[in-house]
């Protein structure tokens, strides 16, 4: 009776030790690779150690999409800065052509006021787009002030 | 003697798993208060559980060093987007008085051609503050296109 209490004993504990050690090797390989949806994975009966490795997984798993999250984040404020910057240079380039027309001593009355007032709309236009707006909501906060 | 090695065994047993016990808590509270710099702490002697505890406690500092580095990033992009908004509306307010002060009829074409140089200057200016620079490092490979 004894005998077979110890082997029990001492069993459980070499194999909990044993998955243990293949667990090491398994977070080892998780933090090195973290890109793919490993968690770490156990044999064990013993629901202690089961809740234990639960919890390493959830910690895994928060850190993951926490990571996602972050990346997603950054991917849509830089989508935005890409398409104000393009959005702004289309009436810059517009707004040089007019006053370079302008420059043209052959041009009526008519037709200076005419594009001095085009200018001044794109102008209010390119202010309009550095203030917060449906546009960019992510960079609202950013050019609002 | 048999009765004393398993008393050992089944001691190191319960040792190992009240102490996955105490760190399952652990983890719980780490994971729940993300922001202190909490590791889980073992009483452990058994170098395998220490060797475990040592590679969840590597995770634990990856995640949170990744964490801070991720919030530096979007704050490094996020002030360059402000700095990059308020340098643009500078100008603009600046070629918006220029322009108006052009629909002036009393302006002499001296004032004229002054002014429209110094708002195609002033435009030149704002379009190179939309290509790569010096000034907006994190903004350049948003804006380069």
């Amino acid at each position: 009776m004894l005998v077979f209490l110890l082997i029990m004993s001492t069993g459980t504990l070499l194999l909990l030790l044993f998955d243990m050690k293949r667990m090491t090797k398994q977070l080892d390989e998780i933090i090195g690779n973290f890109g793919t949806n490993e968690l770490v994975r156990t044999n064990t009966h013993s629901k202690i150690l089961i809740q234990f490795i639960m919890k390493i997984n959830q910690l895994i798993y928060l850190f993951k999409q926490d990571q996602q999250n972050m990346v997603k984040k950054e991917k849509e404020l830089k989508q935005e800065v890409t398409n104000l910057s393009h959005d702004l240079r289309t009436p810059l380039t517009s707004i040089k052509g007019f006053s370079e027309l302008l420059t043209d001593p052959s041009l009526s009355e008519a037709e200076k006021k005419e594009f001095l007032s085009i200018i001044q709309k794109k102008i209010d236009h390119l202010t309009m787009m550095l203030m917060p707006s449906m546009s960019y909501p992510k960079l609202n906060p950013l050019i609002s002030h």
